[in-house]
């Protein structure tokens, strides 16, 4: 019987989908690239997910993108036909708040946040107080002489996540909340260079604004997102699942995959996203997740070629 | 007679300005925190100007200040009463067409320009074709499914400095550039996490755009502006003049400094804009300039009491 090649060697191509779904019992999903591109559900995705329910696996979803909140994405899932609830949903606009809730970040202080809605609804969700978001769109600054720009000295923490109204004012303000503000936090939702949000292209991800906010700043933020592991931790702890008993699958090397290794999970590739067989095969690429396949809907052919 | 310490060693208080003066034969003043700050001239600045040059000393003027042209900054030398001729004035705007020139950059490819005004000016003057710059400041993106923005073949190069209009439209067009075109570069006027647009306050800098198309792109910027060297470089030949005849006089430790430190000139840290002396006595501080002062006045008083 074949054995699970470790990480340092070359990724495996999948070839016996059952072994992989018998020796886990939880699968993590990366939508874009994984379910999803864009707004078009990938082949085959409603019959996995109902294998693997009908194994009795538990399924989560797990996404780096912070627009929308768990509520939001679950309508989402619901859109394109898939029975996927809440509470099986982690965003990082979740982990943004959860995030602050694990730290016990003081309920009178502030959140200043780069981003969008999903961030916004989380937060209110927790019970946070925030400022900033889609309202700071449309603001800009006046430069005369003398001007100064005032801002909340109870900001304790900015958030910062993918932000199409991402503008200078936004940065600036961010900027002295973190320099001026005694011990304010910066977390970053994700530091991703891509994200996806049509299927037509690769539109600059989360990792410009909070790069923007880097360069002004000179701070590293905390990330939440992948691949960080605090998601992996949460869901684990939350579901009271041991990690070596889960599978992460993505499309994205540098964050999905890294993610499930730094939570000491098994990781399956997919070739449906960013990820193309001969960037997984690059002298350069030092990422090697333990299998690779097309698609997920592969566990249904590689399962029946099994039997 | 004292020495001149090596940079190895601690800063010296500057005691005898005649000494440091006689030394060279030109002097490098930055400009924001140096000559004004903000829109406010720092006293004693044309007293001693007008010292140096009735020593016949040669005086450049470099700002890694790009929203204005060399042109646009002699204007602002004229407001505060100064008597500066454009070609002392290296602002990093002129150094992103210099260095465009420099490399004979083909006149039939166009430049993407994410700053201001003065990015423009000067490409134009120097015969090179551009676009973006303020007039994308408005420009949306708009997500419908499907949708591309498209962008053109013919840029070979972005250019990215301080622009008060940044936006995200702009960071999508400027990736897509650096990303699809072949060979298109990738400038940066500078990287300074802060500027001085009024004098109230410290704002956020050209790091902050420049870091946003590192989060997308994944490239490091080629930098024109200060520490990098290009610019002393072409000062030095311009002119004539030999590096270790040139006293970089500065504000700011991470720029200032060591782009006269990597050009092999002598250098003269003056408190009189981001650097306080506790910062640069800090065990944390790697950078040591030859010589401090409080503002390049002291040469005039220094200079009285050293006769």
């Amino acid at each position: 019987m074949e054995k699970f090649v470790t990480r340092a060697s070359a990724a495996q191509p999948l070839k016996n989908a059952d072994e992989l779904i018998d020796s886990v019992e939880t699968f993590i999903f990366d939508c874009d690239g994984v379910i999803w591109k864009g707004d078009k559900l990938i082949d085959g995705v409603p019959e996995t997910l109902d294998l693997l329910r009908s194994k009795g696996k538990r399924l989560v979803f797990v996404t780096n993108n912070s627009t929308k909140s768990r509520k939001q994405y679950g309508k989402k899932f619901e859109t394109l036909g898939l029975n996927v609830s809440e509470e099986e949903i982690f965003a990082s606009s979740f982990a943004a708040a959860a995030y602050l809730k694990s730290i016990d970040f003081p309920k009178d202080k502030k959140v200043y946040v780069i981003g969008e809605d999903g961030i916004l609804k989380e937060l209110e969700l927790a019970g946070f107080q925030y400022l900033g978001g889609p309202e700071d769109g449309a603001k800009k600054i006046e430069l005369k002489p003398g001007f100064l720009m005032e801002h909340d000295k109870d900001v304790g923490a900015v958030v910062v996540g993918f932000d199409r109204y991402f503008n200078y004012y936004k940065v600036q303000y961010g900027t002295l909340c973190i320099r001026e503000n005694p011990g304010c936090l910066f977390i970053a939702t994700n530091r991703d260079a891509v994200t996806h949000l049509t299927d037509a292209q690769e539109w600059a991800g989360g990792g410009s604004m909070v790069g923007a906010l880097l360069g002004s700043t000179q701070r590293e933020p905390q990330v939440v997102g992948k691949p960080s592991t605090f998601m992996m931790d949460y869901v684990a702890n939350k579901f009271g699942i041991l990690k070596s008993q889960i599978c992460m699958v993505g499309d994205r090397l540098d964050t999905d995959i890294l993610f499930g290794q730094n939570g000491g999970c098994k990781t399956l590739l997919v070739l449906s996203g960013v990820t193309s067989l001969s960037m997984l095969q690059s002298p350069n690429n030092t990422i090697q997740p333990d299998f690779y396949t097309n698609k997920i809907s592969d566990f249904l052919s590689l399962k029946a070629a099994a039997v």
